[in-house]
């Protein structure tokens, strides 16, 4: 059964004075605004959230969703967890409701509230989406742990040092140079590769080696949401319509050390099957948005995409493939690296940001054109794997 | 579509060895052998798990079921959270799952580990339930919150202290009572209602007036879990089978301050929207398991299933209506109050103990002839509410 976007909602991306009730309070109400339906008729409500618990002391956060609008008290509100995956997790659950028939109208929202915590006390948070015996516990972190991707894939393909920094540099350039042209982003300044790599030790220091600041992507606030619908409901509502074509969810073992570091291996399964799912291939797709919590992982996403073969994701970048105008724009809105990545509310932003393109309505940003798009939504180090696929029907 | 019960598990309740892993291994495990399915013929998973963040610093939990089997990997895993209803929210989603034709077979496993902490670590991290700001930052705990309703049904109805005191412990003493027949329990001894009211006061003291020890539920680790079939999937099974009837799931104000503290009015909604759902009443009910946090929980049930009008739920326990081999015998198993209550498993765990009841597996606290039975599951102070339906087919 089809199920379509018949509206949508994204804040601004940054370190935001509105409380994390206050954003997915307006996350709700924009969303339910844009898609011109009626709270009654909202059927049920899907809250990603990573760990309101750990930012703002608020777990069983679904149901502060009930005040967006009175007619809402009493509908069924659930929160769905998947670490920095939680938004598409929201999302897979809301489909699934209307494919039911459980529900004709869901509304889903993304949300987290990461600044009311210091850099440290984030990073300690981010570190509970690890295994945490094994990881957390002993001091990993997450710019740790996507080091180890770093290494394990400079190693696997004998990649220098050298090669891999200023490859990590342009996927970094690139997407803070598409998010100066994106309205709603975190850090919208442009930067080339070269400015990065001239940048003295101190204003670009190393994270975890070989990850320096700027391959990371940002602790953000911010809330995303989207209005789903079942067939008949879009029709009804004659809207401008996008369909969520595909949805594909696989997951690895937490543990890295049970898993290849030189690749996304349950992340390359999640994209090829809703690849399958919607009779396309890569050379379908008119942009993707990708999980680019640090630069390599967008490096890793080209070839989990099958845009380049295992070992060759510098082509993309180096003959400009995933350029904004060229064969497949990757993160046009400057990704989680310079968009932003508020973490339970990046698959509900992604997904938005797909919609708008596909809808002509990503404003600054837009990909002429576009009928096809793909996210790609990774929980913990590439454990939990989301890739949906949505496309323009009129 | 129907869904059915094919496999379940139960682990015993208490301050147990296992970390949340190991609870949530051997769940998965115990589910699908007493299912007879292959993990490979396994769709998806859903955990039920309220606070792996606060009580064992790990979100993102659902993947770790992938360990479960080999065959697991790769497979969705989602974690699910509406508070001590994270259980039953999980099987509401493995349910749409199946009736989306998404899944035939799903694993659900509900799991908690709160004796890591100790008492206030546990009332820190459950304070997280409730409404944070207006709330748990204002000092006030879960006993608090049901305190509050013990005193608005109280002021509502008119009702003395004493007798109140002797209502509450004549729910305890039939739970206690219960639980001394069931092998999994955490508290399996017997008291009477008299023994309760006689304790000396540092035997009995008041934890939030008029709430005392002996009115609250227990601080526990467990697990549960379910494998759901769909039709197809389950008459190919041929194994004794009890279908999900009805699911209905209601949201109300997360802060108290916006509800009426002498009923569970959300809680009334979900059960009769369940009854209709199945085409019951009460009155077809051969046995129910209810929430029962804190005794007056199971008092405000008793009304809002309509087993007594409202302000009467003192007829049912006096009149011994709910004890094993009555009208409608309540929390057979010895409720959250005497079995105990390790909240994420807790919906979980209640549908298991149904099922059991309904094939004639409820070891020492069999309802003879069970056909029919309710669970509902509270998450928060009567916020997210949840209620099932069971049925014996054959």
């Amino acid at each position: 059964m089809a199920v379509y976007v018949v509206g949508t909602y994204h804040s601004i991306v940054g370190r935001l004075e509105e409380s994390v009730y206050d954003l997915l309070i307006q996350a709700g109400r924009g969303a339910l605004a844009d898609a011109g339906v009626e709270a009654r008729d909202i059927d049920g409500i899907w809250v990603g959230n990573f760990s309101g618990g750990g930012f703002n002391s608020q777990e069983h956060l679904a149901p502060c969703a009930v005040e967006i609008h009175p007619d809402l008290r009493f509908k069924p509100a659930t929160r769905v967890e998947n670490a920095c995956a939680s938004g598409s997790a929201a999302i897979a659950a809301a489909k699934q409701a209307i494919e039911a028939g459980a529900a004709e109208l869901a509304l889903v929202i993304g949300v987290e509230k990461m600044t009311s915590l210091n850099t440290s006390g984030v990073t300690q948070v981010l570190a509970m989406a690890s295994h945490w015996p094994e990881e957390g516990a002993q001091g990993m972190t997450f710019p740790g742990l996507f080091a180890e991707f770093a290494k394990g894939y400079q190693e696997q393909y004998q990649i220098s040092p050298e090669e891999l920094r200023v490859l990590l540099a342009k996927v970094a350039a690139k997407n803070h140079r598409n998010a100066a042209a994106n309205p709603l982003a975190q850090m919208p300044w442009e930067c080339t590769y070269e400015d990065i790599l001239n940048r003295p030790e101190e204003k670009n220091p190393i994270v975890a080696a070989p990850l320096r600041l700027f391959d990371c992507s940002l602790i953000s606030d911010g809330a995303a949401a989207l209005v789903l619908a079942s067939e008949d409901k879009a029709k009804e509502l004659q809207n401008e319509l996008v369909e969520l074509k595909a949805l594909a969810h696989t997951t690895d073992y937490l543990p890295l050390s049970k898993r290849s570091k030189a690749e996304f291996t349950a992340g390359r399964r999640a994209i090829h099957r809703a690849y399958e799912l919607a009779g396309i291939t890569v050379d379908d797709l008119d942009f993707a948005e990708v999980h680019d919590c640090f630069t390599i992982a967008e490096v890793l996403a080209y070839e989990a995409m099958g845009l380049t073969p295992p070992g060759r994701g510098a082509q993309a970048i180096e003959e400009g493939w995933v350029e904004v105008g060229a064969r497949l724009p990757v993160n046009a809105s400057g990704g989680l690296k310079a968009k932003g990545h508020p973490v339970g509310a990046t698959g509900v932003s992604m997904a938005v940001l797909a919609v708008r393109q596909l809808l002509g309505r990503a404003i600054g940003h837009q990909i002429p054109g576009a009928e096809i798009g793909l996210t790609y939504n990774i929980g913990g180090s590439a454990v939990s794997n989301y890739a949906l696929i949505f496309q323009r029907i009129r």
